[in-house]
């Protein structure tokens, strides 16, 4: 794991929470995007060489919106660049962790991704990612 | 803000959550530290420019203890790094976030700290945080 890609932060309406953050990080998103595979809008925020991004969700009964409604607003996942996402999945399975697909799929920003599920990850739902370029 | 500078995870047991994460993040704590001031046990992982620091209350009824009791293990803050934390706390003060102590602790890991309540935050318990040194 070569750094925190992006941290990934549930939210009820990403207009709102695109203004909440821009005050808070002193600049505003760079980024909004469709992920029609997940069904959620995003939106990303740079701090220094790690990302922020706003995960909103455009169906009803959506995960994040069962996420909001079980714990309300908050950080939903870490993600972590990795160089190679097939050698990072097989090492983490091999070590006992559970992951939610046996392929990576292409997630916002263009990258493979790939999730591991919390209750095998002390709570955290951990998100890996490789660039794609 | 100038990078995520760690992570901090809830965790109910240090040693037991030390090789969870060693085995995930495929490399062991650096640091082991006892924060007085918080009463709280932390261990710091690398990830990069980047830390990730597990968290266990050593009182009872600590607010670690409390934070996992309602929400289960997890990520627990955010801590941003800021080369001047008066000035940040100035900033987002008059932004209407709600700082938790008006003048900025002694953390972890030997910085200073100030803590920003979730509940202006989109429900991210946020940490400022400077280098002493």
């Amino acid at each position: 794991m070569r750094k925190i890609e992006h941290l990934g932060i549930a939210v009820k309406n990403i207009e709102t929470s695109n203004e909440l953050f821009e005050k808070l990080l002193g600049d505003g998103p760079y980024k909004e995007e469709i992920v029609e595979s997940e069904q959620v809008k995003t939106s990303f925020f740079r701090v220094g060489n790690n990302k922020i991004e706003l995960v909103q969700s455009i169906e009803q009964d959506g995960v994040i919106t069962k996420f909001i409604d079980k714990r309300g607003e908050g950080v939903h996942h870490i993600a972590f660049d990795v160089p190679d996402i097939r050698a990072e999945m097989k090492r983490l399975s091999e070590a006992g962790f559970k992951l939610l697909s046996e392929e990576p799929k292409i997630g916002a920003d263009n990258k493979l991704v790939c999730f591991v599920h919390p209750k095998t990850a002390g709570g955290v739902l951990v998100e890996l990612v490789q660039n794609i370029d």
